[in-house]
């Protein structure tokens, strides 16, 4: 993508400065492993770093002072501390970012609200002209509210898309293509949705730009902005924070869109803190919780009662019958252990 | 607004029963101060309360204990709180609101880091059908990078209405209206920006409802609503990062929606802390600060003396003028102040 | 110790008027459960209120919006949200608490940032005139650098008590005590620490009173105040934040005394978000996390597999061993799970 | 005070090694501006930074973009961000200070709250074997109940020094020297004090000590340690919060001793951002805010008018006058202005 962009500055005359010089850059910064691209216009890159792995150590020796002298060496202390949520010294490492990241994204990001942040102001300069396009469309999950499953492939019930007519018609929706436009037609559901978006940004975009020409004040104009139009940002946070930041994003029921920053995120810092990144991943990412009911269960199955009663809810029993599958529990005495229901 | 809604709802056969009671509350609470509306469609409500003026008073005595015996009522204490920039009582009051809100607003709100959210997740739950719609068009500011200034009365250059063609032409745009329709041609450029908005608005809503009519999954319909779509939240701060957001979004120079928002917790939480309310205005508001080389300029005026070099930016130069003037500062022997340019 | 203090004002009769209200309205509030004695002399009250169980749900439900009709309870709900850390409705419920405590815990308690805090000020008032006196006294743990364990019982090497010589010696020590006064010599070398730290107390307060007498200022005065000294403040928190709190200091490695404050104030939060506090016990204190290293050994154990290489520490170990022993794992073929070491 | 301990450690047998190299290390960053010695045996050092003025620009060019082009220069620019509170880019530059500080300073230090801490334990290792010994005594101010004002010089009333008996004798208090000792006696009250200072911290430390000796864990032991005692953290804060910080801490209204950490931080920070420290002393230190009320009598007064009516309370009234004696206010026609009263 910023390939696409550095050739189009180019071919265009008009612009050969200092854009293309930012852009030049930013191309050299994704060939040294500083910045990575994510979604159809977005990217994170790596901006400096206070600290590493050394310095949440030299921290925890200040804590421990002369205490800590029979702490073996460093990669068990920061183990010790991830281990414990001594998360004081992880705030002694901070990274500063900059991102481009669709508003709809950062809607969400900015939900963290331990970080630092400058962000680029449609008040003050016109709106970047990009926004989110969409490759892939992911089907409503039916088991989780707020989450998606699978990919759209077949025209849904309802639905029709005709050869001949050179029509698509929708239970409110008939489009038709002309004769001379027939090979523009979409062939499936997905690429008829990437159609209908890229037309409804180019109008999004016209209309924004119609309101700027008309001498409307930049603050009213992006009122109907998409949430999918790109924004950027400095963002700086603390290790500590970050973690919390990446737990709940890398997280496989964080949505796709934001997951692709914080995976990008964590492949910048992890060469900067490979210690920290390795225990927060034995001791928070990888780790299983039983809570104390799911404990109650476990122990009566393993002291191979037969006192299978317990206080979890519907949701709750498929999470621990998810778990316990995970870790290969079995009942003791020959007794296969059924999942509960 | 929220008549209209109603109005609408008890029209409506299919949802009478919550919703309705609902809206419902939300007039009674109009009625009785507690809510303001705001905007096209969105309000902000007083939802709970933690301390009062009393309160600030109590938390502070407890800081100064037995030493503060002379200090003589508590307007005193708290006007010396405010002044002197002792925050922490301020902090013993917590308000809890809930508003309706354009996310564009939304998004200058959230940056406020200091106060604890829960807004309704469009991951979840279908987005709000609602967006805001403008009255008035505000033309760019042209000394003030961030602001708007006057309003748009006249069609700009390069516009053009036509009666007898029934067309609306712009640099890129050509409009046409058939004879039938005619009388739907807007009469102003302000009429015609905000049929165009109409339609806009209804064309981002029927591709949201197109995406999910076909399965695809809400957290990914939504990536392109536009900006002014309302969301809801609950807001809860306490007082003194209140009044830190108020200053900021109060002021002249605040962008007038979020400004809305703004005066309508003002007057929601006066009456509870009048007496800290009076303070701010006095001491926050009402305030004029004069900067180190600002006061080097009065000392020289004041004093007399026929020095006027100084080491101001072109902008602060503008800033100081208005700020003297304010004041009504003349020089003493005779000479009458002229502006700094 | 509340009716100490009182008994003492009420016989003084230079002070009878407010002091002595306001101990009469802690002792009512004691009654009442709104108050519990911590330490000494210590306690905390719970002043204010903001919410309960049904403010979380409330906001929750703000955020999910329709989606969460099916959410059959209110119960299931608060649990499902402390479950997955979706911590912000909980951040809707407000507590203000009045606490008197020794500035040695306080110094502890103040690290966690995230509370309002109105500290007693020794720099507006005279210190208080109180400091925390030690009943039992505990010996240095020697597993863990932080911690305690067992109590003090017999006089260690190295120390003599001498009944006929009346002394108690030790290496750099020795105290005698006049046959008039022998009757106050300790017995226990517990009794000889508490009558060593009462020796000091009183001359820390006259040391303190004699500057302030010679006019030295209070902030400087206080100077070499004991960490002991108690010292008074509003401390108000999200339930949030405060079960973050709780979880660290009622927790068996928190120091006995904080932890004193940390279960009183559990109680007295209990009964106004039983829900929470239930879900908090189960989700959170009675939990049991498993790392991704511990989860391999278990995977293999429960698989029946030999493999009993792993990458624990030493401490791992032992920790690992803990919470083995506490479900009451053991291997499916008959054979007997031996602890690691 | 260095060198007094580096002194000591190197007619030191015992301890040569690595104690040693890190009293070198900071005795040569001292040499090197990074380490700023405080009070008796305190320091301020600079660890880490991320950012400088540059950073500064770099954010806010970010949030402005292509709007921004005009702004003429960096310095301009970070001039105008401090004066319109525009504070988000100076969060974008951090410094970790590694510092040695009384607890008793500590304890107000750490009442910001928005920064990274790591302090020294006293639950896991001995407390640090120094205590912070007051050279001057300062008396307390009678006009403001927290402040100091002046310093002791002569024998308060009711005290009394006696050459021939060697002894010094106050309300509560008599102390005698022997004749063997008697060259040991105080000449001043300030000595005096001083020595009971002396007497007082080595009680302190044998209690401690002995405490230790006796088995007792260090948690509880330390519970009497006095408020000067040392103690040394990590201390990790963005440019924002330090400048707000060092705003109230370098104020004369600040207590002495906080104010010299205060002023070493200053001068540790200012080469790094030389641009944002004069925009903070401009706009920040040397300004004068003036009230609403207060703005009335001005205007009042260079308007010419008799109206002297106000609504100030006698404080305000005194700081009033101070502030208009401070810019030389005069009133316009030929009459003196006299302060209010």
């Amino acid at each position: 993508m910023l390939d696409d962009r550095l050739e189009k500055q180019v071919d265009s005359e008009s612009k050969a400065g200092e854009e293309h010089m930012g852009l030049c850059n930013l191309i050299e910064e994704r060939k040294q492993g500083r910045l990575y691209e994510c979604l159809s216009d977005g990217f994170v890159r790596l901006v400096d770093i206070m600290g590493d792995d050394n310095a949440i150590v030299q921290a925890a020796r200040v804590s421990y002072g002369a205490g800590t002298k029979k702490v073996s060496d460093d990669r068990n202390l920061i183990r010790y501390l991830m281990r414990n949520a001594h998360t004081s010294p992880f705030e002694m490492v901070e990274f500063k970012f900059h991102i481009r990241v669709p508003m709809d994204c950062w809607r969400q990001w900015i939900r963290h609200r331990t970080a630092n942040v400058n962000e680029y102001s449609t008040r003050y300069s016109e709106a970047i002209d990009s926004a989110d396009k969409t490759g892939v469309w992911r089907l409503q999950s039916t088991n989780n509210k707020q989450g998606s499953t699978g990919i759209l492939e077949a025209w849904p019930e309802g639905w029709e898309r005709d050869e001949k007519t050179r029509s698509i018609k929708g239970p409110d929706t008939h489009h038709k293509w002309s004769v001379r436009y027939k090979h523009l037609m979409p062939e499936t559901p997905s690429q008829y949705l990437t159609e209908r978006e890229a037309e409804f940004l180019s109008s999004a975009r016209r209309l924004y730009e119609e309101r700027l020409s008309m001498g409307i004040a930049r603050e009213q104009a992006r009122k109907d902005l998409p949430l999918s139009t790109y924004t950027e940002a400095y963002w700086k946070i603390d290790l500590h924070n970050l973690f919390h930041f990446l737990r709940l994003r890398i997280d496989k029921h964080a949505q796709k869109e934001i997951r692709e920053y914080g995976e990008a995120m964590y492949k910048l810092i992890q060469p900067h803190v490979p210690l920290s990144c390795e225990a927060f991943q034995d001791y928070r990412v990888q780790a299983i919780t039983f809570s104390g009911p799911e404990l109650e269960i476990i122990r009566g199955l393993l002291g191979n009662s037969d006192n299978f009663k317990h206080r979890l809810s519907e949701r709750e029993i498929t999470e621990f019958n998810s778990k316990v599958r995970d870790i290969g529990l079995r009942i003791t005495a020959g007794k296969e252990y059924a999942e509960l229901d």
